[in-house]
């Protein structure tokens, strides 16, 4: 066992945590290896880390062990704390004079309310520093071989949440601009709605067969991806019994997969997909 | 100086990087502190570093001491090698039974043309892995002060390539349905079609004096920051002589940064905006 150690650089100061103040943190889409180094730093000087249900617990074990750790998340039934009463709760550590680490999944800006947090904070005197991490948009797609981007495919790419702030389907979204700007549409937490969201997009003249993708526990061992198309995707969510949380993506890049499912590649499957060009070595460039 | 090493996990095994395949890892958008634990695997294990331009050296200075570091990016006016030529280079270091880690700025898979070179890798029959890194439009901005979604501003968020791939600006967006469907724009390497993508905007409906950002050089130390508006922005980016690489924001979340500049505020800076509110703290959760 190594405790690990951030490596040194010259002219170069790891951020030091300062007592008072609170860091957000995004600690990536699950697997410990998208935790930033930035993120590795803050665990290991925090003296109170506040996490929210999808940190895994081997993240969590980085932070000092007299850290305390205080869960704010909603899991097995009990009601989560409000919003507000989190942001309080982080004033209070914060002026008792200890580093708070508030440990989000994936990253703090990304529909993670981590806007309304730092803001709260502001207002109220705590100085704060945002550590971004990787987002499941596109490190969880990138896991299950799909690249939100792919410069044959689209110049574009729209990231919109499934529900908005009373977990209704996102209301101020123009689903037929949606539907003619964006190429790619990738989707946070969108089981719930998503018959509704796809039948709009279909409404706006997306086609019934493009390619869907849901992947759930993105990253993670018991990643599961589900290959479908839009107009099918809602029915084929609900008899796979694939659950939250999971990312929607829909759009022609969803096929690359057939070629781009590295993970699968390492455990030994073939690509599906491969062109048959003969590619010899080259030394063109030096 | 201590060397670095990677947290030890029980039951988890930091992925072994096998000769003779090729790794495509996300740098992130320049801040070292920014790389992944992943990232950081990977340049431990491998033989050599194809990089590009905008990859920090402070980030390939933790490649072995050993390994071959070959550039693959354009700067101080050498032509960039075609990319064919970079994955052929690729091919034909792992058919040598190197460990061959491509190095490139941001994620590999967001504008990065790392789908392509995914494609051709796999069409030759050499194994990859893809290890995401953080992107300038969401870490950059962050960086900034700027959350890309805030849950009382926008439901989406669109990213867009500034152009396409001559060089000119991207030709298959519909800018009426982007107009109308992304509250907030974050383009890629838009400066030079800044003004053409703006007229395109303004004239689809969105607001003259709407707020943008362009950050420049985001998370490193000669980061800058112009605050502006639709109407304006082409202009302003002339007159400021603000270069690439840069990200631009377009949406009212520009407007939080006056707020939510932690950066500045940790050197002293004052938030120009916060309001008044009283906050006590609570212990309304536990």
């Amino acid at each position: 066992m190594t405790d690990g150690s951030l490596p040194a650089l010259e002219d170069y100061q790891w951020p030091e945590f300062v007592p008072g103040h609170v860091w957000l943190v995004g600690a990536g889409p699950g697997d410990p290896q998208h935790v930033t180094l930035g993120g590795l730093n803050a665990l290991r000087q925090a003296d109170v880390i506040v996490y929210d249900a999808l940190v895994d617990d081997r993240i969590l074990s980085w932070g000092r062990a007299d850290a305390e750790r205080i869960y704010a998340g909603k899991r097995g039934g009990t009601p989560s704390p409000k919003q507000r009463d989190i942001s309080l709760r982080l004033i209070a550590l914060a002026r008792s004079g200890k580093r708070v680490l508030r440990l989000k999944g994936g990253d703090p800006y990304v529909f993670g309310r981590g806007g309304e947090e730092a803001q709260t904070l502001v207002q109220a005197g705590i100085p704060i520093r945002v550590v971004p991490g990787l987002t499941a948009g596109i490190a969880g797609l990138s896991a299950a071989g799909i690249p939100v981007t792919h410069r044959d495919v689209n110049q574009a790419v729209m990231f919109i949440t499934g529900h908005d702030q009373s977990g209704n389907a996102p209301g101020a979204i123009d689903w037929r601009a949606v539907a003619n700007g964006a190429p790619v549409i990738v989707l946070y937490m969108a089981i719930k709605h998503l018959a509704h969201i796809s039948a709009q997009l279909i409404g706006a003249g997306r086609r019934v067969d493009e390619p869907v993708a849901v992947v759930s526990n993105a990253t993670l061992g018991d990643m599961s991806v589900l290959e479908t198309t839009l107009g099918a995707a809602a029915d084929a969510v609900a008899t796979s019994g694939i659950a939250p949380p999971a990312i929607v993506c829909i759009g022609e890049v969803v096929s690359l997969r057939q070629t781009l499912d590295w993970a699968g590649q390492l455990r030994g499957e073939a690509p599906s997909v491969v062109s048959s060009t003969d590619i010899s070595p080259s030394v063109a460039f030096e």
